[in-house]
């Protein structure tokens, strides 16, 4: 174990590889490495999308707090990512920089800087690194060559090839997904490329540009691209290392996405690329895949407005953080209604009692079981990031706190300290949960107050009670509301 | 002129280049291509480079709002800007990197993230393109062996020269900066690199990498990474072509950096890249210019709180936007207290005759000067873009609707609407000024407010005056706010 507090035990993760929960041993503590695989920006992103960097937004958070120093490298892929995920078909991007007639990289830029909004608003904190593809392409050529001078690689008509089924000979290809060569090679159809394929499972690492393709370079093999499989394999091994600690991602990439990275690293530089793999589960809405054909696939505008017809009403961001954590990341998630006003009730008491436990006073002589309480806390993010059950737990530590602030139970200033900072830890730090922020709304209520005493004090006047008109003017004033009487009533602006 | 609307006169700009006022006729409308230099991302931006991005914000903004289509490019530095600004000393990035014990690449994470941080803060609008020097080294490459392939770049021991002597025997270098060859080499000193350039004024377009070094890549000189005036070349030709409209940034890039752009250019393809070359103008505090090493180059944070031995206090960001924005992009502008409290009280008037506007009604028969104030405000900003004077021109018209409200002047229904419309377009859009936000203050106020009424219903409560008590309840709950009654008094929460 490399953190010197041991009290609060080792971490465990389930190792989507060996499909076990693992004691979590990093290579080189205090340094934890960790990849995860980040949008292609090609459209808005959806709330399904923000579960999944939500599940690695709290490993990171959580492994810093436990006092890992952690290379946090998520990329944004500009450019390789074909339509149908496989070989064939448009890139995704061009595809849409032609729909609404952009260059690329301005559609890569729009999507990019909505991503990060979108991340912001949902308080996911920024990885330590956030490279692009097309920011590696020199890399990328140098790691084909790699795989081609291994002899698991071949170049057809300017594309360059993996050679699936003579990597396998050797190497355990299919061992992370659980799928096997003879059954992936019942299940293929004949696909366009197949020409120059040796054999369809084979997957594209430098794809051949077409002359009127806006996106290509040059390469030893003519003008051409790389494969979407590539970029993540080239970045991980420039920034963390030929073998790194944790690399996580949406479950529907483990195949082929991250099957092909470990194929890649290994031809390409002989050894596994990842010790612990972790995948996130899916959002369903009402029971069903979110997904934007079904039509049930809401951006986070949509959610916060409540502008859509799934929706009964608007959801702060907060909430929906709030919702997604209430669940362990590998389990599927249902989104409802019903579920997002528990969570939105759950929240403010949570966030309740946060003000709440500023104002209690500690006159007890034992600490009312906290450091219990915090052992539970601690036990539950080490098993494997269980967050319902650490939530849970807070809930148990909510009651206490009510309990302390009516007197039916007394805690030790110790214990009010160790309170404090369990929670404020856990739930700001660690959950990254605050106050939902509601400006439009308190704007509303600010004028509606002040209105009424703009009315109190017009009352005041009519009477010729001045002493008490006054006293309101110069109350407001010194709240920083100053009134300007015109002939056409009394408004007021901020000082 | 490219726009429908001839009212709005032709745009003029201040060419640098050509040292005149020019009016501005795109090659290819309704589309501009502009381009701007963006950070080098290895420390915090002071309030100096906000000015700089300010100005172009400004262009884009008004481009954008006369109708013309902008490809809007400002790159992100991330490699190559040597410390001492010229060819020697270390990578400005490899150097902070060392200091903070940090991967190059989390360096410009950091303050890229910081950066973009400022930007929004000041409402600054993200560009269409934001490329990274990284992100770009095959489009480099590519452009050094053009450049030695005309016959004005060499190379020298795994490093690439610009010949800079035999360059200006057949082109113009020095037009822009106003430098002479002769000059130039009466004015350089020997440095370390000089054993490899033919003449000193030659500079650097892919320079060999230490072993030690940690960003470079291979390239067919070697291993290295590229000149510093390499990048804008490369990019702005990728994504603007190899000729375009405007190229923008601080006065201070003018040599060598836009310079060395124009040749490098010219030499790689032949022809001059930018039609327009727009320059903006220092900020300078109490008189002296503002820089690190003077101690008076504060960060926003330290402006914005006021945490600064130079700062009587904090200034919000739209009173240091609206404070830039009065003074001509091209003259120096000095901070100083005094200034920015004028600012502050400026901005304050003109936003509350934003509000003030909503309240007006039309009663007269003529639009009471509207239209030709509109068309003073237009002439002002098609002039080089003097937001100076059109500020000046807003001030009339913020008179006009203190005028309206009072009574004093009246305006037809069309004048009123016309009025509303150039108000919100000019101050919103294209000065980009937004009320103030002041959150903080506002929850304080509205604290103050409620226990207000607290007060007043406990006293009801305490007179056994149960109606009013229930009143003030039910009248705060419609506000959205619960009073929570509890043996320690009451307190408050939203709903």
């Amino acid at each position: 174990m490399a953190m010197s507090d041991l009290r609060k035990g080792p971490f465990h993760l389930t190792n989507t590889l060996t499909r076990r929960k693992e004691e979590f041993i990093p290579l080189r503590p205090p340094h934890v490495g960790l990849y995860v695989c980040g949008p292609t920006v090609y459209s808005d992103v959806h709330l399904g999308n923000v579960r999944s960097f939500l599940t690695f937004d709290v490993l990171y958070r959580w492994l810093t707090h436990l006092g890992y120093k952690v290379r946090y490298v998520r990329n944004i892929t500009d450019v390789g990512h074909l339509v149908d995920d496989i070989d064939e078909g448009e890139d995704k991007i061009a595809k849409r920089a032609r729909l609404e007639r952009l260059e690329p990289m301005e559609i890569v830029q729009k999507y990019t800087n909505g991503f990060h909004d979108v991340m912001r608003l949902f308080n996911i904190l920024p990885p330590s690194i956030e490279p692009t593809a097309t920011g590696h392409l020199i890399e990328q050529i140098e790691m084909v060559k790699r795989i081609i001078d291994s002899g698991f690689g071949y170049e057809a008509n300017g594309s360059v090839y993996f050679d699936v089924p003579r990597f396998s000979e050797h190497h355990a290809y299919g061992e992370l997904s659980g799928r096997r060569i003879d059954e992936l090679l019942a299940n293929t159809r004949d696909t366009e490329g197949m020409a120059e394929k040796r054999s369809p499972l084979d997957f594209a690492i430098w794809k051949k540009a077409d002359p009127i393709h806006l996106m290509k370079w040059p390469s030893p093999w003519g003008e051409g691209f790389p494969g979407w499989h590539l970029e993540c394999s080239a970045m991980s091994t420039k920034y963390l290392g030929r073998t790194f600690d944790i690399h996580g991602g949406g479950m529907d990439l483990k195949f082929p996405h991250h099957e092909c990275e470990i194929a890649q690293s290994v031809a390409a530089d002989g050894i596994a690329p990842v010790r612990y793999w972790m995948h996130g589960n899916m959002l369903t809405v009402n029971g069903r895949k979110m997904a934007k054909s079904e039509g049930n696939g809401f951006t986070p505008e949509e959610l916060l407005t409540g502008n859509h017809k799934l929706l009964e009403k608007g959801y702060g961001a907060m909430t929906v953080r709030f919702f997604m954590l209430q669940c362990h990341y590998a389990s599927t998630l249902d989104f409802s209604n019903a579920a997002m006003q528990a969570a939105e009730k759950g929240l403010e008491r949570m966030m309740a009692a946060l003000s709440t436990l500023d104002k209690l006073r500690a006159t007890g002589s034992d600490d009312a079981g906290v450091a219990a309480l915090e052992q539970r806390c601690y036990d539950a993010m080490n098993d494997d990031l269980n967050t319902p059950v650490m939530i849970a737990e807070l809930f148990e530590g909510v009651r206490l706190v009510n309990s302390i602030h009516d007197g039916k139970i007394a805690i030790d200033p110790n214990g009010l300290d160790r309170l404090r900072t369990l929670f404020r830890t856990l739930t700001n730090d660690v959950l990254g949960l605050r106050q939902e922020q509601r400006p439009d709304t308190d704007d509303r209520t600010l004028d509606a107050m002040v209105q009424e005493f703009i009315r109190m004090r017009a009352e005041a006047k009519a009477r010729k009670d001045f002493a008490t008109s006054d006293r309101l003017r110069d109350q407001l004033a010194s709240w920083g509301i100053i009134l300007k009487d015109t002939k056409e009533g009394t408004s007021w602006e901020r000082a």
